[in-house]
Formats: structure tokens, sequence, C-alpha cells
């Protein structure tokens, strides 16, 4: 078998006819150099949430795996358009859905995890074919019903099935030229990254660079598959996201990510007995909110501060919960504030450069920015400060540690 | 296991929510009774065609296989959207699609004939569930690529499953009460049959009476699936499309239909030496051109007339194959008509009745209605005719065959 590569392709890039054509001049490249290429689709832009409008119409709370069945339409209909055109073009392909490998999942509908993917299905079909066209985002569990694997999911299918078939590379086409040390919207001299560990990838997905879908960052960190986030729109190399390196370490600090999803709670004097910890944050992990910093001051007089921070769109039920648990916990005062973001600084280089720390905050201090927690990681600092900080707390952070050298 | 209760409904009848609560209406009156139902259904109204003239957009001769994947997604947003407002309504149901089952057919793409039903899964999920929602139209070839039964091939999904099933009765709702003598719209007189068998709905339905697509009839009759036609908007019983009983034969004619989609050929003065039918029909088959009706004259010195229709739309076609046959058949002209139609009486009771034909003769004659070409077959009789007397014709046959009296 020849040498084989897994491009994907999201909903803007398959949004029309004339963009499955730019998706194809991408394909005819690898194609050209003799490899094997399984293309990856998503749904045509929009048509997901026309699907998901659609449900909600006809029940407030439709059935989990009707819904995963209803919503991987967008996918078929994308990969049977595809293969008709490339078909046209004379390119020797085919779609193949979730099922028809399978791509099988656990049956956690509209969150589904991929659990194995029988890669000597995909293998033949690869003798028979030059290019696969797979549907993204699905899977079937083990009765054969239609499982989605969550927003984004396209990223994870295409980096498992390059795991599966042991691909060279899995290529993630954006709308960007690949992965910046930061925003390029908020800071001019963001310069884009050639090489970024997993490790650092996850911190900066996790921030909000949303060029590549979490999970599927953990999935190619896992399966060791190289990523190459790039632009459909160019021939421009992007950025590899692979194992860290030795030469990675030479540069303290990768990139610099914010998240303004932030709002935070403050519990004050809450009674600090053993356990109080584990009552606060129960019912918040039940009802699936996710918590992100946490930070409990040293207690005084057996009472204690807790302060954490939620979505802001948690924040409403995150305060109910609370309330109802005022008459087990007695807590004085809750306070919350929503305008509150998070900065961070990301580099497997921190790990061997002390002092990482100690020069974020000079430079926050000497912006007037004011930090109100602080949550640290082996690769990861993150700061929460007030929200309208943002911009100048990333650009100076940027400046301090990314600067104007030459990165990657 | 209980009764099952098959139910067919078109995309009209799920064109929306409102109509797809309609639609459980009908669904409720077996479940009610304490039956199993398995509902099939098409594509929401128009969606179809929409799909359809995306893969024309595509490409002007889009890949069979692709295209059957890419139209098959219509059906499967109709189930899983009548699953989940079924479900929301307390159903205990589940959509199926015709990979889940499978329903095998062979891959010929876009008209593909069903080969197999696995009736034990149906049973296990009947086991789980009140109600199977299962998508019309669509299969999957020996190698799991989805493929569709041709338009109208969700009235053969549901006669499929009934027959699988050995259900009760298989109930085709349609927008008309049932089957009727003629066309409603052509002759005021026209009643609905409360039975009809296999053979003459046969005649009925090729004959432009658009209920049920006709090889659902050839599937109903070859599995003796008992098929009630019936309206949709209405508790009305409909018409029983059965085998034939003696009861039957007692009416000398069930209904008149008629067919203005025709063109007539004929090849004046061609050689009449042994093959030249061969030489004329074999290109014209070759093509996938049906041909209705053929007459051939009494030889004159060596030479005959050969008259046969076909399809309006396939006339060009035809004259142009007639043109290159030109050398080897040696005609001396080549006429055509497109104002041609065809009106037919039929019954099975014809078998034992005489003179039906005289009696229909005399009738055209009196309205000074010229006969161009008769067909006979043992329930049938059809008659070529001009086009503009279309309508004096059937409301002239029903009105001698039919008439006033009282039909089933």
């Amino acid at each position: 078998m020849k040498n084989i590569v897994v491009q994907k392709f999201g909903g803007t890039s398959v949004r029309n006819l004339e963009c499955m054509r730019q998706v194809l001049q991408n394909v005819r490249r690898p194609l050209g150099a003799g490899s094997k290429v399984i293309v990856v689709l998503s749904a045509m832009a929009g048509e997901t949430n026309r699907l998901l409008a659609l449900a909600k119409e006809w029940s407030s709370c439709p059935d989990a795996a009707e819904l995963d069945s209803l919503v991987s339409t967008g996918e078929q209909i994308s990969v049977a358009l595809f293969a008709i055109m490339a078909k046209d073009e004379g390119i020797n392909c085919r779609s193949v859905l979730g099922f028809q490998v399978p791509i099988v999942s656990n049956d956690s509908y509209g969150k589904a995890r991929i659990g194995s993917i029988d890669s000597e299905k995909l293998i033949g079909m690869l003798e028979d074919h030059d290019v696969l066209v797979v549907a993204g985002f699905q899977g079937v569990d083990e009765h054969g019903r239609i499982t989605t694997l969550g927003r984004g999911g396209s990223d994870t299918s295409a980096v498992a099935v390059a795991a599966a078939l042991k691909a060279e590379v899995c290529e993630i086409y954006t709308d960007v030229p690949g992965v910046f040390t930061t925003d390029p919207n908020m800071c001019a001299e963001a310069k884009k990254l050639d090489r970024i560990s997993y490790d650092e990838m996850l911190e900066m997905a996790s921030m909000g660079a949303k060029v590549l879908q979490i999970r599927s960052v953990e999935f190619a960190k896992k399966y060791n598959v190289v990523v190459h986030v790039r632009s459909t729109f160019s021939d421009e190399p992007g950025t590899i996201v692979t194992q860290e390196d030795a030469n990675m370490e030479t540069v303290q600090v990768s990139g610099v990510a914010y998240d303004k999803d932030q709002a935070q709670v403050t519990l004050v004097g809450v009674l600090d007995e053993p356990g109080v910890c584990a009552s606060v944050f129960t019912p918040i992990a039940e009802k699936k909110i996710l918590v992100d910093m946490i930070v409990q001051n040293p207690s005084k007089e057996g009472r204690t501060d807790i302060t954490f921070t939620v979505g802001r769109a948690d924040l409403d039920a995150t305060l109910r919960l609370m309330e109802a648990l005022k008459p087990e916990i007695g807590f004085k005062a809750l306070l919350s504030d929503k305008s509150v973001s998070k900065v961070s600084v990301i580099g497997v280089g921190m790990r061997n450069h002390s002092g990482v720390a100690a020069q974020a905050f000079r430079a926050m201090r000497d912006e007037n920015i004011n930090i109100l927690m602080i949550s640290t990681s082996e690769i990861k600092l993150s700061c929460l400060i007030e929200d309208k900080y943002t911009e100048l707390a990333v650009r100076t952070l940027h400046q301090t540690f990314v600067g104007q050298e030459q990165v990657g």
C-alpha cells in the first residue's frame, strides 16, 4: 500500500460547488505525489444548525438517538456531492459513511466517543479507489444506530482514521494559515508557529484558539498522529502538531491564549469543615457545568472563602445551585462577576525555565492590570483579570515572551 | 407477537409538523386496537427533487451510487423527525434505516430491487418498540452501499416489509379516498371501489391511476399481501387490493383508465422479411425505451406497415433510431403522431363475459371517436384514439360499463 494522507475540511470549505472544487485542488497535491488520500468532510456550513433547528421545532427535547440520525445526514450529503464532483473530474473515489467502515463508537448520542475503526475494511476500499470521501462527525454504536461525535467531531474523525491507518499525516484544513502565537485579531505581532507540541496545542485549544477540536488533539497525542493545521486557500505549510522534541524547549513560551467566556463565583465565609469542597462542587458536576479555576483561601476563625470560575452561560444555574446549598454549607455571602476573562501563557519550555510567572506578573503590573486569580500547570500559567484588560494583557504578555523573535 | 399493521405515508403526508401529527392519528388507530405498527415514510415533499437538482448542479451525469446515498437522506430526515415527534407524544418508537434492518437489494442504483429483508431483526425491534418508523425508498446492496428503489419506491418498501413480517395488512395512505372506477376529475360518476384484484390494479396503475406504484402491486401479488389504499385525512375505509375472488367476476368491468403519454410511430412499407420486427425493436429496447402497443398489418406485395406507441418523451429518440435503420429495413415512409392517447376498460369479469369489446367499439362509434389501434389482454381492452377525445371516451366507456350501478 502507498502512503496514506488524511485531509479534513470543515463546513465553510464545502459550502458550495466552488469551494468543493478548491478542496479538490488540495486533494490533488498528495494524489499527484503518489499517495492515497482520505478526505474527511463536515456538513455544508449551516446545514447542521438547520437540522438542529428543525428538531427543536418538532420537540423541545428531541430524542438523542433520533437527533444523531437526523443531523448525520448533513455529512452524508456533503460526501456524496463531493464524490459526485470528484468522479466527474476523473478521480477514482467513493463516499464512505460511518456505518460502512464501520466507525464504532459508544452510544452516548450527541457526544459519542470512537471505540474502534475497521482499518482492514478501509484498506480494502483504498485498494479499489485512490480517494475515499469519509463522512466526518458520525459513527455507529454496536447495535448499528447512528451516533455523532459532538461539535467539531470531524476533526476527531480525521485523526481517528489517520491513527487506524497509520497515515503519514492528518491535515486539518481551516480558513487560517495555522496556529498562531496568539490571536492575530488582538495582537498584530502574532506569528504562525511552524511546530507545536500536543500538550501546548491542548492548552491553546482549550483557551479558545479554535482551529482544532480539543478531543482530536488528545486522540492525536494518544496515537502519535502527526497533525498539520493549514489553510484551504494556500499551498503554504501551516503548523505541525506533533510530539515534543528537545528543540522546542529552547523556546520558553509558545503562545499566549485568552478566554473571555469566564464568570467568577465567590462563596464568602464558608464553614471550613472536611468535605465542604465536595458539597460545593458535586452538584455543579452533576449538572455537567464545567468549573475551570478554583481557589480556596487559608481558613480564618473556622471559615474560608472559595472562589471558582464557570462559563458565563452557566453562571445563573451555578448561583441557583449555591443558594440551594446555603443551609448545608452556611456561607455568609455569595458574590459573582461576569466581567472577567482569563489570559494564559503556554509553552513546554516553561518546565525548564524558572521565572516565567514572575516575569508575567511584572509585565501585568507595569500595565496596572490587577490579577484576580492564578492557576498553573507544568506548561501553562493562567491569570483571571478584569475583562476590559484582556487585549492589553494579551499584547503585553505576547511582547514579553514571544516578542519579535523568530519562533518555531 | 401481536398483529402487525404496516402503514405507508407519502411526501405530502409528512411535509411538515402538522401533517406528521395527522399521520400519528392514523398510527394510533391500529395501535389502540392492540397491533404493533410499522410506519414507512417517504421524504418530505420536495426534498428528493431538491437533492436531485443539487446533484445535477454538481455534475451533468452524477454517479448513480453517490446519488442514491445523497437522496436517501430525504427519508432519513423524515423518519428521524417523525420519531422525535412521536416519542414526544409518548409513543414507544424508533426510526429504522435501510441498512439497519437490513433491507438488501441488488446494486442497480436508482432502481434497485429488494432481494431480502431480515424479518428476525425487525421482529426483535418490534419486541422493544410499539412502532417502528422505517425509511422508505432505500436499501443497501450486499456491500453495504445505499440503494434506492426508484420513484414511488416507498410503496414497494411498505409491501416488502409487510410480506416479510406476514403483516395483517399494508395500508397505503394517499390524498384520495381509494381507487376509483376512473379519474374523478374527468368523470363525475367515478366511484370508489371497495375491492380490486391485484391484476386489475396492475392494469389500472400502469394506465396512470397513480395511487400505487406498479412494482409494489406486483410484489403484493407475489407475496399475497393485502393492500389497503386509503386517505390520510379520513377514517373511512378505502380500497382493498387483494386476490381475485369469485364475487369480483360478477362485475364485467372494474374501471376505465387512460394514458395521455402516448406517441404513435408508423413505418410504412417495410420489407416483410423474417426478423424485421427484431431489427426494429431491438435497438429501441437497448435504449431502454418502453414500447406499449404494437400492430403489424397483413403483408401486401412483400411489404407491410408496422405501427407502435412509445412515451412522448421518447419519440424523438425513437425516430432517430428508425432513420438509422432505414438502410437495413428499407421502409418507404416514417410517420409519427404525438396527439394520441389510450383509453382502457379493465376487469377480471371480462374473461367470462363476451362482447365487452363490441360494446366498447359501439359506444365509441356512437360518439364518432375513431379508433387508431387496439390491444387486448385477458382482463383489459385498450384503444388508441385521438388525444382530443380522451375525456369523452372515458366518460362514454364509464357510462357504458360502470354506469350508476353499485360496484365493489
